[in-house]
């Protein structure tokens, strides 16, 4: 096990049972006076997460998207989020994307810190949520005989990270500012048994609600809408950073929300992921591993 | 005006009204299903915040520590943490200071990120608390006629940093190892007209009550506990990091825990701060500020 994977498993340990299974993955949900408030914090680090020079207004908007990703997955509409910044010459950009993304879906700052800095610049949000469905929709509910599902399209944000990195022009809004499926993810929470978004990959992370799940899951690759070439397909799905929602439906169950069925929940086999028909054995590769 | 100062004057008003009088300082509150919900995030900053080459033990400590101090100077309990972490070489020591400091104050890792990243390191941490008492105590209630008081000593910190920066082999735990004084800020809640903690020295925290509060505070410098010879009297109350609760009370009441009565609130004058009869016209090199 590496330091890395062994200093996760502590703090796992260290957060204790229920949270075990989702911890820095998943969302945490606290009960608080008859609510279920849902808790994600995601940080950013210049030259890993975003491109070096990348405009700070992006920067801004994708630290607050993601983690209002994450309240998507649990069906929460946002309540407040704290900000962590690292000053820095291009802060004034950083406030006009930060104030756009907050305005766009209408949610409140509550507070955080400024620190000074160095390179790499580092960025910490915190968001807060309300669940508006109980049971709250988590990684571990999927059930054998469920549907696979996911929204969109995969490796949008793949074609734009390359645009946005070679320069050429074309559009690169999917990898700068994803959209955070927040309706989307209202409307299916009180239909689905698992739900996550898909920020790693489409593999990796069907792997890790497998996993959580203790299910297996056989995917279609075939099935998977994507953006890119079908030459390519495989790293759309293996490619990070899309925020699309996937989710397990009970057999019969049709998604108020546009779409598509990407394959079957399994009782367990002997892997947790099974790629038109291949036995998956080791997450490693998958798709972006989280650090 | 600094671009600095300009960038957190966005922010605050991109939070609007309500927060504007505390963000990036004080702690959020949040009500949420009849309860009043205290949320804080501090970053730190290799380098800045923590000397290099620090104990991780000492800095994950530390980290807690501070949050858990906004959630004391609110009255209170904590309910959880978020934990945004760099990974680094000494994640193991960083783990086990994780794991003390959590265990002796009772409070649950409810989640967070790690994330590769260079140097400098940073770290953040989001800590969730629960008010025990409504009104919850802010930085801006001090009336006239109120008295200033601080528990403890200040200036202990200050002799700890420096024991731990030269390697004299005295005692630096004040430095490395600040405790949040929760229950004694339970214990004042229902009693202070304002209350924060001490961060940023005695001098700048109380400038900043003021100002909160729109009084003017009159310290007597001489009544003033301090840990540093009499010599130092000045720097102690300049120095930051002892995390002691400074709060005010209305005439005639007397504090529940030990605590010593350095000031009067008054009207606000021409300035917010008369240090031993004199007045301060400007925070600058009041104390730390606060990046």
């Amino acid at each position: 096990m590496s330091r890395e994977a062994a200093f996760i498993d502590g703090l796992r340990m260290l957060a204790g049972h229920q949270a075990a299974r989702g911890l820095l993955d998943d969302a945490a949900v606290l009960e608080v006076g008859g609510e279920a408030l849902v808790l994600t914090h995601d940080m950013l680090v210049e030259g890993i997460h975003v491109l070096p020079g990348q405009d700070a207004a992006d920067i801004a908007w994708k630290l607050v998207a993601t983690n209002l990703s994450d309240l998507a997955a649990k069906g929460a509409e946002p309540v407040g989020v704290l900000l962590g910044h690292m000053l820095g010459d291009d802060d004034e950009c950083f406030l006009l994307g930060l104030a756009q993304v907050l305005g766009r879906y209408g949610v409140p700052l509550l507070g955080g810190d400024t620190v000074a800095g160095g390179s790499p610049r580092s960025w910490g949000l915190t968001a807060i949520g309300r669940a508006t469905h109980r049971p709250v929709p988590g990684r571990s509910g999927a059930l054998p005989g469920d549907g696979l599902w996911v929204t969109g399209e995969l490796g949008a944000a793949l074609l734009g990270f390359e645009a946005l990195r070679d320069g050429t022009g074309a559009d690169s809004a999917a990898y700068r500012r994803p959209l955070p499926l927040l309706a989307e993810g209202r409307a299916l929470a009180p239909l689905v048994t698992a739900m996550m978004d898909v920020s790693d990959g489409l593999l990796l992370d069907s792997w890790r609600l497998a996993e959580a799940s203790e299910v297996s899951i056989a995917i279609d690759t075939a099935a998977v809408p994507i953006a890119t070439p079908e030459s390519r397909r495989l790293q759309a799905l293996s490619w990070g950073d899309d925020y699309q929602l996937l989710f397990s439906l009970p057999p019969g169950t049709q998604p108020p929300v546009p779409a598509t069925q990407i394959g079957q929940v399994e009782q367990r086999g002997f892997v947790p992921l099974f790629v038109d028909g291949q036995p998956i054995a080791n997450a490693e590769g998958l798709g972006w591993q989280h650090n």
